[in-house]
């Protein structure tokens, strides 16, 4: 077990504590709940309260985008676990202003059950609660509604939060998140499993030589395991299921995200970007802005994963708005 | 080998394609010389030229740093080696605006060797070019200026980079620089090799339960190798060593880099930091800045390194400078 923590149970309050401590000049942990990181600067008057979720293990999603211009609170599961509903709930109490709150996170069944637990809490109080799903995996489901989310988060989050500070109501700020979810589709692959603390084990096995196209950031099964392949291959095949669902034509704009599984170095990752962008060229589609890093790990799983999102006026203005928060800082 | 490449020697260039296609809003290939990343506005009238560099296989380090801010160039080298002496001089060349450059890098023999042949290429056409070495890793050798550069690298840069920024001559750009490294430790441990491209194999051995406390970047000898300690005992060693060699009293301020090695998971870096934000409170230092992620790496290695950086007045303005760069942004 190639991991540096302390007790394997408090893996996850450790690393909130470390983070509030590292990151004190954007956020701090509700005092009555240790799950909510909060934006030192909410709630804000007249916003929308933006909040965002799920597991733990895939950071610097989400805690890492709550702050200024982006998300008002990240409310915290355990490792590849929902968070509980009471958190999503005294998140809402916390950031809500009077406009009401919306919650994002990506589509995965417990996490629907607690925030939608959490939003009847909070609508109880009075405080009108709405979701925007995200659905980005293209792979994870034939129909969109089912997909999982994965890196394509921070996209329609980002789209959202710009929205809220914007000075949007509710449902302006929803009908953004649902426009960026829309246009946004991703694909992955893993080279291997991430370390579960508890266990000092891998998530599942995986031979040495081997890889899995399609995989899901908690390990959920891809489309096809195999030995691996060259970068070009791999970005290939990925681009194939990603444009085959989300057509592009000459003359369109994209944001790219070639994002790191957790193991896998720059080098590789723009190698991996390099072929993206040769694909995009010859079918002269622009890439407005484009990342390159761990946006959405899996801990120490060795993979990437390829996101797009297909832009208009809109979600170009909104993708790059300014914000400052510790893990993105757009000026 | 899990990593996602195409020609493994091949490496290099189509990572830097990669790379200025990605962030092409920040930077450029030198047109004549592939292995320099430049500016797109370089050069700045009337601004001491800040080259930076080393191997590869560091990233972000050392081309993540170019740009609005902070580094003029960047002269990149093959996997853990020095570039060649002609990109150092075109370097030179490329940003150089009449006020001189300065050149900053770790203190490796390869590397001193083949920049101090470019500033001499550079002086016979008449530009001045300073030095400073890096040297924060505390346990590489007794003798301050025979140690290894490592990830201290990063705040030696940016001070020198902004120093630079304000209109300061080459002087004071350069005592800048080495003021910033007097004041810079730095020490590592490593839980795993990186995986060479070029053999698919990992660049020294590691048993499955062990790390090595101070090993250099490129896996150089450490202080002691053992079974793998819980994240508090290892911040606790490295914490004694680099306390050792720069003592600190209270009420002192210091910026603090907890860095990834490449595979080790945010979870474990903000572990590590939480032990060590706790050991500077006991000392009643204040931490005035905190950088915990993948600053300066060795591909896929597991492990991680602290940096203390004391600062005074100076310094702190000097490290809080705007910057705008791939892999750096300060508002």
């Amino acid at each position: 077990m190639k991991r540096l923590i302390n007790d394997p149970y408090e893996v996850v309050e450790e690393m909130l504590d470390g983070y509030v401590r590292a990151h004190k000049e954007h956020v701090k942990l509700l005092e009555h709940d240790g799950r909510v990181v909060v934006s030192k600067q909410a709630p804000i008057k007249d916003k929308v309260g933006v909040i965002i979720g799920g597991g733990s293990g895939h950071e610097p999603l989400f805690l890492g985008y709550v702050g200024e211009g982006f998300a008002d609170a990240a409310v915290i599961g355990n490792i590849n676990t929902s968070p509980s509903p009471e958190p999503c709930y005294n998140a809402v109490k916390a950031v809500d202003s009077g406009k009401g709150c919306l919650y994002l996170y990506g589509n995965y069944a417990g996490d629907v059950m607690n925030f939608d637990m959490g939003a009847e809490m909070a609508e109880a109080d009075g405080i009108r609660v709405e979701t925007v799903l995200v659905t980005d995996d293209v792979v994870s489901s034939k129909n969109i509604a089912d997909r999982r989310g994965v890196a394509g988060d921070l996209f329609v989050f980002k789209a959202a939060a710009a929205k809220a500070d914007m000075g949007a109501d509710l449902d302006a700020v929803k009908a953004a998140a649902e426009k960026a979810n829309d246009n946004t589709r991703s694909m992955g692959v893993a080279l291997s499993s991430a370390t579960l603390p508890a266990t000092g084990k891998p998530i599942f096995e995986m031979g040495e030589g081997d890889m899995e196209i399609g995989m899901g950031i908690h390990g959920e099964p891809g489309v096809r395991r195999g030995k691996i392949e060259s970068a070009d291959k791999v970005v290939d095949q990925i681009m194939e299921h990603i444009l085959g669902d989300l057509p592009l034509a000459s003359g369109d704009e994209v944001t790219v995200l070639v994002n790191s599984l957790g193991a896998t170095p720059y080098i590789d990752l723009h190698i991996c970007y390099r072929r993206v962008d040769q694909i995009l060229e010859e079918k002269g589609v622009k890439v407005h802005r484009a990342f390159v890093g761990p946006f959405a790990t899996s801990m120490d799983m060795a993979g990437m994963s390829i996101t797009l999102v297909k832009l208009d006026n809109e979600l170009k203005e909104l993708l790059d708005y300014p914000c400052n928060t510790p893990y993105l800082v757009i000026k």
